[in-house]
């Protein structure tokens, strides 16, 4: 069996797993503050573009202390969390006051897949309404405007009533989406400036940030989520880590006393150095080469080569994805054959004979295994 | 530096870190749905003499949900989380309605040293009163007595507007303590007895397990805990582990849809196999050579003899611990010439020249370590 | 100006303040323990037919906790709270474990105009999928079907990854609902029957609970709605007391400890015989002559001509509401000139030139107020 | 029966009472926003010394909000809710970012008497260590110091891995405290200066702050609540009224949005000009003569008449407390004797034939009843 069915299924990259093999028996301090953590960091901070003194800084806990109160796009504060969900949490927890609530996608992560996480912190999440996927042309799905949130805060200050409503106080995004297209520069600055304009902070969950960076369509580099984005975060669980998920901070009441968020919601990792030693690993070298990009690259070029021959074998696309995730429309019993020999995730019924199904590739999918899959489809 | 300072400074046992490296590159489902995981819960229960069927059964997440309606002390469900704190709330939201709080020892975990993780789950934590450790003879710092528990619930109920004060609504203690210290079989019993006389779930934080279940004069075995807990945790992050807690289920309505919280509160790893792979090298062999078990006699022996030295050498203890964490009162200029070379924790001041220091020994001390730190003390 | 726009914008029904008058300078004890929250207790049960030795039962604190334990729709257990939203957040609190959210129509007030009341519980609210007003004929408007909550729950657990979801844990309906439409008896038989057979809680809302029984379309009685719901409310904000709200639960699990969550969300009224006073003068004379119920017809029997002078006047209804609340379509200038004389409530726009406004009569309203109204609108 | 149990024993001052019969049946809208409302802010505002432009502003909710971003000590706002226990929790949720707790006597109403319903909000209630009522002077009971909280904070911040435990987030105090003592101003301004220092707001619970004002020993003005606290409340269910607390609010991040807050927590009120019309009638007339006030003196004139009979009885007090709650230590038999007639509330044990017992007098006890018990004590 060949799994396509997510791009978790492996362990860490083979130079990630030999970090942790190299620096095992090494003593340090627990909680992140350790010199790989430190070394992470500042390798983080370099390749956001941060200013030089700032990543130039020895990075321990009480600088993260002393940066926190001045944060800001050229001195963005970084920490390190487990997984996703508890990243999500814990980061819309730091922006929200009680009576608020975040706008998102009615297919964000938060909203659907997190058993009401965001909820259990006490916010109500708010989906957009009026966001009908069938209506839009694919590379919208999943995605917000800047229009929608603008819409949204007006409609809650033009109810008389409006105390007696959840109160808009953030904005949610992610990059790539849950359907695995893609925001543009042009929409994510749009996005930016209307946050900006309402005094929402834009949170941006990057669990498959490095599968953005990589795509050959991507125009947003990690330097423009620094200026645009609050709060966003480097996924490293679904590219290329055992676990682990690198949050940036630019807003200085957001990044206040993060660290006490952290260990309240259980995402403070005794052993943090381990988060340090594999994000150290996936930050080098320096500059377009780092691991962290060429996973994203690899995976992302493996997916458009199955797309492509998807549909050269007949397939019909329910998304044009330029990432990591295809979602494509299978007919039962072919969809049944293949999954003899392959995993691969249903997404949701198409009509009575066919599917949709999703295929992802991710920094460990051997050519082969694409491959394999073709020839597969071609035979049948 | 040499470092006493925790029981958590290096990642993983060599055997555990082989077997995150032999598996590394495998595919499996996520979220601890693949047969690593299967295969740990297994070789577990057997560990805690559950009933052969269960053991034998296979183990998948779909079991896990069938047997969690019968779970009891010969059905226990077993589900892996990642750190303590994740392990604690969770394990605590499970077991409570929303007026009740947790009774526990004021220097319980819990209590002190989570960032009110707890209450952010909505419960207040509930110190017994009266409990004075200066009165008390060492062995019961940190400890808490049934009678104790006995005469909360009965003042709970004994107060006429008792529906204005926090319903005492389970137990939570720690095996060993914070101090280091053991709950023989028989206080145990006693404990266990008064919270089921009084519908009180038992609770046994387990994060430093190990170190008890290697002490020479523990009496109490997992399968004792089984009997006596309505649900603990075999801590893994402490003991040998780049991370992971085993949480142990035998009361029924905590084990019902314990998943769905695990996900909620952050603690379902997206890599579940992860946590199956180091549990399951930890509990190979089978029986009591297995390393979990052989960690913790490893470490608590070499803290007996660290204790020794210390005596020898004629400092004072501060309480006569009996597993791999050891209190002892330095005096201060002594304490800063060793903390040249040796990293140890300051708990409290004892008085104006002294201070209570805590040396760790754990899985990965070299006895080496501890010859020298003795051999210096000499010198000194 | 007369007030169409609410109904609580008057104090309280004279009998009702009569009666608080009478026994303002009784002593009495606090928070509902005292003789006239008994007497109100033992009323309410006599009208929802509980059997005749639970409402002959001297109904003290201490009776309700024996009571809770063996509470069922013969034997239901009644508390009073303070308003709605309180209400509202604390049954359902008392009904779901942390990673339940409660079903619900998109309109439900809990959904829209609480300010995320239930999710500051930690709870979602989970409205209804696919249910298009437009759609609907009339009477369907803000209502759910037994249908939508079966296809819900069935949903849930037909995602492999549901672990990953709110898991369905109650369902929640108002009657009238928040369009002034109201179920029929066997829509409401079908809903219990449903949530039975899945074992969800069903809680109703009853804010306005006498403008149903007051409607001459009506046919669910007290005592149905205490055979059918595990939790209901019978409205005394919005029926003509200064406040108050009487909770009528028939299940025990929820039953069970309640004053506690009652005291712990700020529900339980220091002087809780206020609420007692009222409800008790609400519910004299015993039978369909009492206050409660004469209120109801009062308000439902003039909105009704009210309606009926509105179609004559030529305009359009939005909702054929059979209850207190009527929504009508108003063209902008007519409506502008109304509001000169009379307070209405803007709903929602209709189109370019009408909006949608809602009238509301209540138990205060003199029939001379909807004279007035309705000659108002032939002059104009 | 003659009731000392409790100051919230009978209904509402018969002026307030006749102010609610006079405005029955007038209409206004609903949830506080009427004139009722905004003329007993006015008049609040007034007594508070607030700068006349505050006062004399029309202080509808549109005001509310704008006077919210700027308000000061000068400039508060005013808010009403339903009872104490609904306003701490409002009040205190706030102040606090997740992270934060609240410190207090270990007495606090907060921490023993409200069901958790801070811990409900995700906050750890944090008592101040070290309180040892037993080895102070009366005068202390109940109350904290400028000290013990500026320790605590250091406190916090000396323990190098202060991310783990709840960081200090703001100040709780009851004036008078739930012994009945008294904070002077030279106490209060020093709490103040500490608070401010540490950049930690203080809240000053005011349930029965009519019986502190009212103090022949107290020498705190409405005025200095103002400039010393962030926010405070005037108490009205123990002093006078039906139900009903005034919230004053000095710093403008607490004022932002409180409202919204209000809501969620159930504390705003439908017909909220039932709070209007109640605190309006007792600040009328304006100044020393004004009801409120003068309930406060009256309620304390009869408990130092009632103490001094007491005494002169040969009962020893527990706490010789200036307001209108006294302990007083009784002879068991003599306690048994009294009950005949009179209701009191045991308070604790004080050896073993005698208990502790609290005498409550309030606005509504006729000096008879004063006369009627220490003739009583007289004869036994």
């Amino acid at each position: 069996m060949i799994r396509f069915s997510s791009d978790y299924s492996e362990g860490a990259h083979p130079k990630i797993l030999q970090a942790l093999i190299d620096t095992n028996m090494d003593q340090t301090g627990g909680y992140s503050e350790d010199p790989y953590c430190d070394l992470a960091k500042a390798l983080i901070l370099k390749a956001l573009g941060a200013a030089e003194d700032a990543a130039a800084a020895a990075y321990g806990p009480e600088q993260a202390r002393a940066l926190a109160a001045g944060a800001d796009a050229d001195h963005p504060v970084v920490h390190f969390l487990v997984g996703g969900t508890q990243t999500n949490l814990t980061a819309i927890l730091a922006c929200l006051r009680p009576h608020q609530g975040v706008l998102c996608a009615p297919t964000g992560h938060i909203n659907v897949h997190e058993t009401g996480a965001i909820e259990a912190c006490g916010h109500k999440v708010l989906p957009l309404p009026g966001i009908k996927e069938e209506s839009l042309p694919y590379r919208h799905y999943g995605k917000i405007t800047a229009e929608q949130i603008d819409q949204a805060v007006k409609a809650h200050y033009a109810d008389g009533a409006y105390e007696h409503i959840v109160q808009p106080g953030m904005v949610y995004i992610s990059q790539p989406t849950e359907y695995g297209t893609i925001y543009s520069l042009e929409e994510l600055k749009a996005i930016s400036a209307v946050c900006r304009s309402h005094g929402l902070p834009l949170f941006i969950d990057g669990a498959r940030l490095g599968y953005a960076l990589g795509s050959a369509q991507n125009d947003v580099t990690l330097r423009d989520l620094c200026q645009l984005a609050d709060i966003f975060y480097i996924g490293g669980t679904k590219v290329g880590m055992l676990f682990g998920e690198a949050v940036v901070i630019t807003n200085p009441a957001i990044a206040k006393d993060f660290r006490y968020l952290m260990k309240q919601k259980g995402g403070m990792l005794a052993k943090g150095r381990l988060l340090g030693v594999q994000f150290g690993a996936a930050f080098e070298p320096e500059g377009a080469d780092c691991l962290y990009l060429e996973m994203g690259r690899h995976a992302t070029s493996l997916a458009q080569k199955l797309k492509q021959g998807l549909v050269e074998a007949g397939c019909q696309l329910f998304i044009d994805s330029p990432t990591n995730q295809q979602f494509v429309v299978l007919e039962d019993s072919l969809a049944e054959e293949i999954g003899k020999e392959f995993a691969f995730e249903p997404f949701a019924r198409y009509d009575e004979t066919h599917g949709i199904v999703r295929f992802c590739t991710s920094w460990a999918t051997p050519p082969e295994h694409v491959d394999s899959l073709l020839n597969r489809l071609k035979e049948l």
